[in-house]
């Protein structure tokens, strides 16, 4: 069994989207038991509407809710142990729940998961991880959100915790990771890029394959399981992706439906468009991982719908049925042992003469 | 007349495509003076079969030719004066081209172009503007690659520089600028990214109309004609814009080639696709921008083919004829009059407080 809590209140939709994307979640994974937080009123009669969910979920009420623009110090001001967000991360943090899962205020969420998980031991910083669909299958890329200018101890535990994510979710024994830089040849990057670089080469952790910097078309390609960056170019990269793909998916419309010959080609292959707009769906990898918490946190799109939430829901899931922070603890260990995180202080000595 | 320096020897293909994109590009700019510069033996054979570029061309021969894989610091210290890009970019420090144009190796360039050129007074670094297709047109976007981690007044430059080029390029008389962050609502991104918005908004300068900050799917919306950011998440911002075209176009490949009704479609809607094919060629928007020396220079994809490198001339020739140079003179005029530079280390103190 599977124990997730939910913040029923978040998204632009609220109780309705959520409730009916953890019953779609449930037909997939019927050894789901939900923890529902949210206002009663809201809640409760939507849920008479959902019986197979209703049965296996159990709800409580909250006063606050946290509101879409409030702004991360304000949602820790006001009254946070009463609202729907903070409860869900709460059952977590009380080992209720294995996974909480939240649609609400992004900042909000990771100020609170911060201040109600905390970090575990050896993570300075946490870092919010996508699931970006490639040419290979899927890739793990974080930060997208967390952590602006992280250091290069940073993106080393980036690293670590992206690794143990890709073993959890993408059935990789040992997977290749690869730092996000620029003009590999002409251009050096960031120096913290460089500094992680090479302590990664030289660290040659059994856990990882660190192959190495790659760029931002790598990302598309799949030439890694994982990408790790700072979450400012991160988040950036997300985005831009996620720009590029309407602007295509627009164009695309456009061209085919200015002639015949156009919209008479468009129906001999609208299966071919069908499996594109399938490939294309942002909902099949909706649900962001809050990662380098006591914790499991996930992140689903304000603006999904269920099938988006019913996905969010299912790495929640698998992130716990595969132990996910197990492996990142384990992982870490092996490296602290294995000492390297002292020669950080030494490289970024080296380079400064 | 317009005057153009060009290095010959630059690009995965030198001098071949080089002449044929220069011959390409005289046919909609026969007002266009070549001066080509590199190996005699290796241009001059291959020039005579292009009579109308030769009638319209100098050449000037170099022993040396800076290497695709050459540092930038090899390429300063390696005879530099003698090389065929720095004597193209020397034509214009003498006055004797408006314009240098190379498909070189980047880093080269932009070190050989910072130090023959000089910054112009009152920029302190340079940046690479690129033009971007979006679904509005086209924007400008900049740095894609020169200045890491720009600090709040070089953005406040590039804004400027931006803005220049597209008044040079774009026809808008007053274009909008957006600078590049994450999370509009929920955080507040880079400071100096903050303090650089704080002081455009107050500026309220009369050559461009400073919109707020956008995002990276705001890019290819085409929501400004300029986007300002710093090199590194620029660099990786137009990398995966064009991993993800890649990506999409491989996925639309490979659904309509796998069924026959899928390859029907295609054969009735090929019209369609050619015209997206042509709105996603990387060709039609090669040409990147060195702003903020004494001089302009343009630096061309080193794979592009000969439809590229004319399209590289193309924009070099628009900024010339423009008054790029000019018309960012101008602007750094008005707006250190206005005196907004000095507020810069206020704003920056008081957000220290």
């Amino acid at each position: 069994m599977v124990r997730i809590a939910i913040d029923a209140m978040g998204g632009d939709h609220g109780p309705s989207t959520v409730l009916a994307g953890a019953d779609i979640a449930l037909v997939r994974r019927p050894d789901v038991r939900f923890h529902l937080f949210g206002e009663e009123s809201k809640v409760v009669p939507l849920l008479d509407g959902y019986p197979r969910l209703k049965a296996s979920s159990s709800f409580s009420h909250c006063d606050v809710t946290v509101q879409m623009d409030d702004k991360p110090s304000q949602a820790l001001r006001k009254g946070r142990w009463k609202s729907s967000m903070w409860r869900a991360l709460e059952a977590v943090k009380k080992d209720e729940a294995d996974v909480a899962i939240s649609a609400g205020n992004t900042g909000a969420l990771m100020a609170m998961s911060k201040f109600c998980l905390r970090t575990m031991a050896g993570i300075e910083r946490p870092a919010l991880a996508a699931l970006w669909p490639t040419l290979r299958g899927e890739s793990v890329v974080l930060d997208v959100g967390a952590t602006i200018n992280a250091d290069a101890q940073q993106l080393i535990d980036f690293a670590m915790m992206g690794g143990a994510m890709a073993r959890a979710l993408l059935d990789v024994e040992r997977p290749t990771v690869g730092l996000l830089n620029i003009g590999v040849e002409e251009m050096k990057g960031l120096e913290e890029v460089r500094v992680a670089g090479q302590l990664l080469k030289e660290a040659n952790l059994k856990q990882l394959d660190y192959v190495g910097f790659v760029e931002g078309d790598d990302i598309g390609r799949g030439t890694v399981d994982v990408v790790v960056t700072e979450a400012f170019a991160g988040n950036i990269a997300l985005k831009t992706a996620e720009g590029t793909a309407r602007q295509i998916g627009s164009y695309l419309r456009d061209a085919l439906g200015r002639t015949l010959l156009g919209r008479i080609g468009y129906f001999f292959a609208r299966g071919a468009f069908q499996e594109l707009r399938q490939k294309l769906d942002p909902r099949a990898s909706n649900g962001a991982v809050l990662l380098g918490l006591n914790g499991i946190v996930i992140k689903s799109h304000g603006g999904t719908d269920a099938v988006g939430f019913a996905n969010a829901v299912e790495v929640g899931y698998s992130m716990a049925r595969n132990g996910l922070l197990g492996k990142i603890e384990q992982d870490l260990t092996d490296y602290h042992r294995a000492g390297f995180a002292r020669e950080i202080a030494e490289v970024t000595d080296e380079g400064a003469l």
